[in-house]
């Protein structure tokens, strides 16, 4: 078992990764303060609830916990005002008060819907992750939640930092292979934009990693986690540093946009944002190495390199208009100089970013 | 002028007070930090866009910043998750980025609506309260905004501070005498939790504040919002201290929810709200007085002392149970001890709360 403190001062919550944790998940939470006394909500996907709600339910049940649960149905779109509504429905119904608690058990489209529930009931109230997908290593640090609006991802949210977040490495057994590829993107960026050492790993233990071995995948998550945690303690509320994370964001939420939420998964089309940022990189001077490696770490874990061509460039371009990724009308891209090294560029000419989408649907035609 | 803060470290800000201030808007927002290069949303309803926003909006204007403005239904009904989804489109509409400001022009309403916009769009950006009602003066301190869920009121919200209050006396010249009264019940309060000497002055000046004679109402602002300064100051989370501003308002919010939100205006609900707390005050040994001089002073201010008949005791009692001031079970009310003093009790009798909703029912019969 690892374990692992973000550090937000009095915010501050330990990351549990280990094989088995929900088996104990009750002592865990009693640990951390969440009381018997209040009813919790446990929010979860229709998938995740079919696989690993009724034993993780019993399990606090027997501890004496008074649970409720909710199951939304998988994906994105759950990320949504109505099923907020909905949820807060639920809680109401379950008797939620002040001292309750909204457990999220799923990847990060459970946790980001949950995160916000949990920050707007009665104005905020604890909230406690299980993540059971890969990508969720990401989106359990750092306390941003939010939901979408139809024009725009993530716009309506709050920064909510859980109690604790217990990882179970069991969980991710029954993990979809295409979803075990997309949460691995994340854990590549953080690599690239922290760690040169860890990227180097990335690449010989990526088939170990695809075949979820539990040994290579507590380590990614603790390593992918600890240079979040790093960041997120450096700067809570994305004044400068903490903005590095989005590398490969801007394209990516277009792509994601454009495709309606649904042909690409978030890791896939971060995973061909990451590309554009590499190439960007080289429009900067970076090494063509830098490039490559990008390339070669993101392909051996199964990732996407290439944008689809049907992408229409000027419907991609008018999506990342609508990104927050912009300060006072500047574009502002993070762009890799060296690997496990990245800068934040402020002005970067929209025209450059507008060839490169053009080109990531030419990627890989030159070699 | 009178200016006061509002302080809570480095979240404090100020309140100015005093006639005519709304000529001089933009250099007051420049003071405090709103930027011209970043788009603003004012956000208002349609009685007080109609008398109030153009020349608000020009002077801005004038001064050079960008704006926008969403004009939104009168009343609690705007409250809504889905007005929060339409509001975000406009921001999103408009341009509005992270250094943007959201600008509240109105009353509670639109104050707690905008507010939640401002904490919720893109996971928070700054906000501006320019309140325009006598009430407001309670909401424009403090951060807590919300919107409503339709079975319970201001569930959904945050803690969200302005970077200023703006409050311009000649725009209350324009507010509905039923407005006005409902406002006072506010200000009263905070005379009965806190200063039993305001309490005077408010029975003494009663008929001034009817007729909005402008020094008397820049002191009652001045005075009410200096005692929710004080305590929300003191305890900004409501741990418990703060937990005494809702006096009146455990039997308030039922009432208005059971009226569906438009038959008693908030004031009113809280008023006979706080004639329920002073009648709980005497079963826990507080003098007659107490209750006589609640009963007084709010008479006075035009606001209702009893409770209209067709209210079902039941009912209320059920509207009750979904309130949030209920800890784990037990029955949380704020009771007047003094006039200017009140005590949380943590443990009323739930059917001692059912006598009172009864005998409020027949308040002033014996008289
Ligand atoms: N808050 C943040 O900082 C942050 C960071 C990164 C991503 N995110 C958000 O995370 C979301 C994507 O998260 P995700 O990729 O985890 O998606 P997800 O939550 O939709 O999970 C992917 C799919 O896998 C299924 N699934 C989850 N766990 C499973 C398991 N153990 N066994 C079998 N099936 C399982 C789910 O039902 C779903 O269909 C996006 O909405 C993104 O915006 C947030
Ligand atoms: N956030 C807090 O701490 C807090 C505290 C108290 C109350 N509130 C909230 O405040 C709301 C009630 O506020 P309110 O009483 O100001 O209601 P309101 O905002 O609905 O205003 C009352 C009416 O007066 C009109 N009006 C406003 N200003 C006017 C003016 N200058 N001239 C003419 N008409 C004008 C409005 O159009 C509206 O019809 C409730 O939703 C309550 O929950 C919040
Ligand atoms: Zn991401
Ligand atoms: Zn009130």
């Amino acid at each position: 078992m690892r374990e692992l403190i973000v550090d937000l001062g009095d915010r501050s919550y330990p990351i549990y990764i280990g094989e088995g944790l929900l088996k104990g998940a009750s002592s865990y939470l009693l640990k951390h303060g969440i009381s018997k006394k209040s009813p919790l909500l446990i929010i979860t996907d229709a998938q995740v609830a079919s696989i690993h709600l009724q034993p993780f339910e019993a399990e606090l049940q027997a501890a004496g916990f008074r649970t409720a649960s909710a199951v939304v149905p998988n994906g994105e779109s759950s990320k949504s005002l109505s099923m907020l509504e909905s949820l807060v429905t639920k809680a109401l119904e379950a008797g939620l008060d002040r001292k309750s608690a909204i457990v999220a058990l799923g990847g990060g489209v459970v946790g980001d819907l949950a995160g916000f529930v949990a920050a707007s009931y009665m104005r905020g109230i604890k909230f406690v992750q299980v993540p059971t997908t890969i990508l969720a290593h990401d989106s359990s640090v750092g306390g941003k939640v939010a939901v979408n609006h139809p024009n725009a991802k993530n716009i309506i949210g709050a920064f909510h930092q859980p109690e604790l977040v217990l990882y179970d490495l069991q969980t991710l057994q029954t993990l979809p292979p295409r979803e075990v590829k997309a949460g691995l993107s994340e854990v590549v960026k953080h690599g690239l934009i922290w760690d040169e050492r860890f990227v180097d790993w990335c690449e010989e233990h990526a088939d170990k990693l695809l075949a979820l071995d539990p040994d290579s995948l507590g380590y990614a998550l603790f390593k992918g986690c600890s240079v979040k945690a790093e960041v997120v303690s450096r700067d809570e509320r994305e004044n400068g540093l903490r903005a590095t994370l989005n590398l490969g964001h801007t394209i990516g939420h277009a792509l994601e946009a454009v495709a309606g939420y649904n042909e690409l998964l978030h890791g896939e089309a971060i995973s061909i944002g990451m590309i554009g940022s590499a190439k960007l990189g080289l429009r900067y001077g970076a090494s063509d190495e830098v490039y490559e490696v990008t390339k070669r770490v993101l392909a051996k874990c199964g990732l996407p390199v290439r944008l689809p061509e049907h992408f229409d460039t000027d419907v991609v371009m008018e999506a990342m208009m609508h990104d927050k990724k912009f300060m006072e009308g500047t574009m502002v891209f993070i762009v890799p100089t060296a690997i496990g090294k990245v800068e934040i560029k402020p002005d970067v000419p929209v025209q450059w970013v507008r060839e490169i989408v053009d080109e990531l649907k030419r990627e890989g035609d030159q070699q």
